[in-house]
């Protein structure tokens, strides 16, 4: 540890594509946190339905996992046991999903389609919408407190209910969220769609990592804090890549209308900096992402293909 | 303690006023709380500003408190110092606010006034509404962290975020929500509207009874049952009375439009039971409510007192 050059540098280059494992490692992680979730979600024939079903409906809706694949190879890098992860991998996922469903809202995005879907409300109603977005909130911090797997002491397992709780709130996602109401129709610095960005989808992402990290009994502090920052730049890399998306991906791939982030006239990276300034700004990311897990052994290659995967995505 | 007999009982009949120094006592915690809020929210000059002006606007709305003050009565029968108790006494207060914004929401109750003022989404927007619910949400699990004053143990602080989550998650609040949403123009039966506000209302005025006791450094288990029960006993009187005044008190003391249940066709306890026999059922929950606390001395003389004003407030 400490010695081994990170991925990055290996053979003088940067390797653009993440390798043929990583993608089995994730489809692994994918199932894995699919069956958690369903574990401990209410069952849809549970009353109320209504609202039990939206909440599945949600959850299950084909996305990408992110989050918890940060959590278990957050864990990964600290020696945590899957088993161990399983709680915080759908705390973090159950916090994204409410996000979403509430983002979609009329009042908010009004959008009728997510991953290829309709929204929530749309399958149901808006004020069902609301509450299952509510009731995902309160379930992630029950499934924190509650799940069998988690190992560690009681103090431990407080910090992790504080690191969502601080994610999730005003400093945090909703905070975010926020900053970008109020930027609507306003055009933003690079500095303030930094700071709404790493609110708005930072913060949680940063959060899936440290709580990965958290889930093992020992942590090293200065470790913890160079998962975090790697999780910075990761968060932002992932932004980047998000608007670089909304214009060259087809609404086909992306399972939601494409441009709709250019229509909304929103302040993006592409239109700041330009569509390969805005490359750059993403590849950079990635490049001090890696950089912040240079002392780390392979435990945290699966973080590293992470990294890659991120910024090659193309929905 | 066991020997004295409970306060429905002094004298051969119920007293159904609460008594002069209980209205000092009520106001010194609704003081308290109203302190203890005030510290613990992000200040309205924070970034961002539109989200935490709202919350502000929401949560200092003149409330009457009830769930925090039964936090703090709910302490003091088991001993707990006040200062104890202001971390739970925000955090029930921040769900029950946060509640109340997303109720008032076009897509739910649609209404806009609330304690006769503008409801959060006719003073802002109502995308700012949905956003402030959810970071209150988010607030209420982080102060049950991170307050200095709590000072049990970390597995019964980990006790107390559980017993919010429960109270606010699907099994409880927003539970209770859907099943009201689902039986509009419907035509509910007693059991049915019993477990619909037992849900809807009673789950957080049970955890703010339970949060109270669990600020106590022992709690015996019988006498938590008890607590509960009683909590249980004075939820139910007080949906009750509140059907009765939605019908009996006018707008101006309400705060709200009158009649506005009857309006929407919500099955309430008059149009199941009669008037007469609505404010018979309150004051049986009352009295069942005081005898669940006849193995408590005068520590839960203030527990008694609310119960007697639950079913005696005017709004």
């Amino acid at each position: 540890m400490g010695n081994r050059p990170p991925l990055a540098m290996r053979g003088g280059m940067l390797n653009p594509v993440p390798d043929k494992r990583f993608s089995a490692r994730l489809a692994e992680y994918q199932a894995r946190v699919e069956a958690a979730l369903d574990r401990c979600l209410p069952a849809a024939t549970e009353k109320p339905e209504s609202l039990n079903e939206a909440v599945r409906y949600s959850v299950f809706g084909g996305g990408k996992r992110v989050r918890p694949v940060l959590v278990y190879a957050g864990g990964e890098a600290f020696n945590a046991e899957p088993a161990a992860l399983d709680g915080c991998a759908c705390a973090v996922e159950m916090i994204h999903t409410y996000s979403l469903i509430h983002d979609d809202l009329p009042a908010m995005d009004d959008d009728d389609l997510r991953r290829g879907r309709p929204t929530c409300h749309k399958a149901y109603n808006d004020a069902t919408a609301i509450l299952a977005g509510d009731a995902l909130q309160a379930l992630a911090f029950q499934v924190l407190v509650e799940d069998p797997g988690i190992t560690v002491p009681a103090a431990q397992r407080l910090k992790m209910v504080d690191t969502l709780a601080l994610a999730a709130g005003p400093g945090g996602m909703t905070g975010g969220q926020a900053i970008d109401l109020e930027a609507e129709d306003k055009k933003l610095g690079l500095d303030e769609l930094q700071t709404m960005h790493s609110r708005k989808t930072g913060a949680l992402i940063r959060a899936s990592v440290e709580l990965g990290a958290l889930c093992s009994g020992t942590v090293d502090e200065q470790q913890f804090q160079s998962v975090s920052r790697y999780a910075d730049c990761i968060g932002l890399a992932f932004q980047i890549h998000d608007d670089v998306l909304d214009i060259e991906s087809d609404t086909e791939t992306l399972g939601k209308p494409q441009g709709s982030d250019l229509e909304r006239n929103k302040s993006t990276y592409p239109n700041l900096l330009g569509m390969e300034g805005a490359k750059q700004a993403a590849r950079d990311m990635l490049e001090q992402a890696l950089e912040h897990l240079s002392d780390f052994d392979e435990k945290a290659d699966m973080l590293r293909q992470i990294a890659l995967f991120i910024v090659n995505r193309n929905s």
